[in-house]
């Protein structure tokens, strides 16, 4: 059922403002009209998961491992309303929201086996050394606990995976956190579908309602009040670099500061390194090119940027991506916005004076229709115009012509902080860019070989993060096992009597966690 | 040697601004003047420190560590002279400094064998499932890496142990970043001692010279652009509310903002439960006069606040706590300025219509000498005047007296973000003191039973953080190994060549330590 409603806790409430959602395939209103939440239902939600707050941070491993599965069992059982109402809201296709419904699930069963293998608590315990001179230590244990009420902001370009029941909610859950979920207006149905199922699974859990709400809305003034609510203690957002900078600066001046994890933008920079470009140039530019329109390039890891040195195997790279570029067809974009912001920033490149146009895909032959491109520069012209470096979202890409490695190396060094750079290199390249890999680190989250950046695995190596303004927290990552760290902070039990000790240090370890003794980490036990 | 000098790495300068210390014990001026840094000083120090940190954040564990403990080593070759300037400076007395010494070497060290064994790293490997379906996984190992230079802000109260190689010095070095220390006015020929012995053992570690630069200042101006220089990527503080949150605005509104770890203030509620009052209630008062009046009661961990049920077990503690007080010498605080907030905060208390002075300590015998002071007051009177909570910096303590242990526990649910609260309690007090640690959790770093906050232990489970304002980040601790956490950020390696990953997450191991393979973590190996 959908219904317009925002879901404070259990309670569905009807706001008298309201927005409409777009079919971006035909550009037609879709029905029906969705509340758009007020400071009054801000209020509530947060009010609601603060009393939740403890109550949540409480429950063992398994309670809350259970409670993860049950929002994954509850997402499943929607069936195929969510796929149609997604397809309808986003102009997605079929086989990828069935496969990010895939993901979204694993998503929240691999933080369910997360949160019962407890390596996230950290516990530590150093025993009592009670003859230690010239003073006794005391017996002090430390466990991580949830921060208390996260705000999640979710993305319009995962409708599923980074949206209502996302990464940010998976983990935010998965560390013991209430959480309150302000709904992309880009797809109301699909999110209330989704956040119907958690309140479900909230209940059927036999958990505090306050542990799940969810607020749709399409202005400002809502998510700014959200981050503004005292309640809150930590937000995660996936969007645009205007959204995450502003929120971040909300919550820095609020009277008790707190933690943004904002995702922002990125162009991905891949780099191709002589010998494999000379070796299997052409394949990689058909690779290129999958990758940079495939879901019309609306992805933060699209590649944006390709740097290679000048060479005659550089014009046939270029060629050939051109060719396989102008091959492919147009596809819809998630939302007129986003299609009207693509066509500025392409239309930009493609007027400027240094940028030459290498190829673009087919026509489009329906409203809000991304037509691909590829545009190319020298470097002396990109390092001249910090524009020819900003994030066009959609399947735009800029390949910028180096004299040497040197100047590559300069490229990488004004660079931005990005959430991936990949390099395309074979053996013969593997010494040059042993240095390019020392001054990638340092701008970068995830460095790739002979890959695409899109695609992120969900694993407990992945890192999708990186320097500032591919994120607002190079400290952290929104996908992967470690995101849970971002909603934990540590305490430290000093010499409490056993009755007193949180389960995760006792001495009968009663959950079966691996802990840390005496500076020691034993061994993951599953 | 102490000439007054800026270190800019390894290069010794005079600044033309001068300024000069005083003997807080005689009020004199101290000589020789020092140099006042300004902002070309902290050009020139950021500068080398980028330049820097590519070059030591590559040094693998040994070498750092050896690096660390020739700084201990070095610390200790400047032999009595650092200990004589410091309690010229600070008025501390010799057993103190001697042992805060032995606090500051130990905690190096403590780094160096934190670095060796590698945990910090997080080394994550996620082996490549080339079968799976319906896509394979690549190969994905993760480490954490240094964020790069970190400004570090001494405080006044531990010229050696949160000073220039204090507890943020030594876990940014360990983490492989290079530091910029803001020398503390109050001490600057103790911090231009332990400088120099840094910039040695710098130079005897053959590392680059801008790993570690010197400013010192006595101006906010030279704090304002340190933070504000675009090559510090973290902030290390330990001082004042108003310093820590200035200098969060600052680092929160830069193009790139970066993180603050301000470790501010705190009155470490300690909550005396009554079987434990009535039992041992004259015990407990002597040992909490030791506790709020050792070092003149400079300590962020100092217990300025008293929690317990009003009863006639309370007013024997309250009369033996101020008979304690009554014969405790007056001491020689750490500054003029401290001395005179410390007696402004207590004439304020003093002066209060709510308040009651139960006991004063001895009278001063000298310039800037603190006359310890407790307090008390109703629950009532304390949750109608904030001011009655807000930290008095020195031996000055207030005691609540509440109608029962709903309003205790109101008092607690009131609170501001604190370092620690502790419980004095006996057996038969465990259940009622069940709710009070789940409320005290949400509020704390740190729980103590049966024993007093001052006294930090630096080891694997300690927190000494704590929600705002107790510092900017609840996620962190600046004492215990957990510290090296903040000056750390993760990056993904996927699909790299061999000759292109780091040792930490090479297939053979070469630093022996221990990582996490396909989500299971192996045991520490020492």
């Amino acid at each position: 059922m959908i219904d317009g409603a925002m879901l404070i806790g259990a309670q569905a409430r009807q706001a008298p403002e309201r927005f409409t959602s777009v079919d971006p395939s035909s550009g037609n209103g879709l029905s029906p009209d969705f509340s758009s939440a007020g400071p009054a239902a801000v209020g509530a939600a947060c009010t609601l998961a603060a009393a939740a707050a403890p109550v949540y941070a409480a429950t063992d491993p398994e309670t809350r491992a259970a409670f993860l599965e049950g929002i994954a069992q509850a997402i499943l059982d929607i069936g195929d309303d969510l796929i149609a109402r997604a397809m309808t809201e986003t102009g997605l296709p079929r086989a990828r929201l069935e496969g990010e419904r895939g993901r979204t699930v694993g998503q929240l069963r691999l933080f369910a086996s997360v949160v019962r293998q407890g390596d996230w608590l950290d516990a530590t315990i150093d025993p009592a050394l009670p003859d230690r001179q010239p003073l006794p230590r005391p017996d002090l244990r430390r466990i991580n606990l949830p921060v208390g009420p996260v705000a999640v902001f979710g993305a319009s370009n995962f409708p599923l995976a980074f949206s209502v029941a996302g990464g940010d909610t998976a983990s935010a859950l998965a560390a013991g956190c209430p959480v309150v979920v302000k709904g992309h207006p880009a797809h109301p149905g699909t999110g209330e579908l989704v956040a119907r199922a958690i309140v479900k699974a909230v209940a059927e859990a036999g958990l505090p309602e306050g542990v799940f709400s969810y607020l749709p809305g399409a202005t400002n003034a809502l998510g700014e009040a959200l981050v503004a609510d005292p309640h809150i203690k930590a937000v995660g957002f996936t969007g645009s670099r205007g959204g995450g900078i502003a929120l971040s600066r909300i919550a820095a001046s609020r009277p008790e500061p707190i933690p943004v994890y904002a995702e922002m933008s990125s162009i991905n920079p891949v780099i191709l390194m002589p010998a494999a470009l000379a070796a299997r140039g052409k394949d990689i530019a058909v690779a290129y090119v999958q990758s940079l329109t495939m879901g019309a390039g609306q992805f933060c890891t699209n590649p944006g940027l390709v740097l290679a040195i000048d060479s005659p195997e550089l014009d046939a790279f270029v060629a050939a991506a051109g060719e396989a570029l102008t091959g492919s067809p147009a596809l819809t974009m998630l939302t007129p916005g986003i299609h009207a912001s693509f066509e500025k920033g392409v239309g930009a490149l493609a007027g400027h004076a240094d940028v030459r146009t290498v190829a673009r895909g087919q026509d489009a032959s329906a409203v809000n229709q991304a037509v691909g491109a590829i545009f190319e520069t020298t470097a002396e012209q990109f390092l001249a115009d910090p524009a020819l470096g900003h994030e066009v979202f959609g399947s735009s890409s800029v390949v910028v012509r180096c004299r040497d490695l040197a100047q590559l190396t300069q490229v990488i060094a004004g660079m931005e902080g990005q959430l991936t750079a990949t390099l395309q290199l074979d053996p013969a390249d593997e010494a040059d860019a042993k240095p390019l890999v020392a001054a990638l680190v340092d701008r970068v989250g995830r460095i790739l070989a002979n890959g695409w950046p899109t695609g992120v695995e969900v694993s407990p190596a992945m890192v999708h993060g990186g320097p500032f303004p591919a994120t607002s927290d190079t400290r952290t990552t929104s996908v992967g096992t470690l995101a849970i760290a971002r909603f934990l902070r540590p305490v430290c039990f000093q010499n409490l009597p056993a009755s007193l000790l949180p389960d995760a240090v006792a001495d009968s370890n009663p959950w079966g966690i691996a802990r840390r003794l005496d500076g020691k980490r034993e061994a993951s036990p599953r």
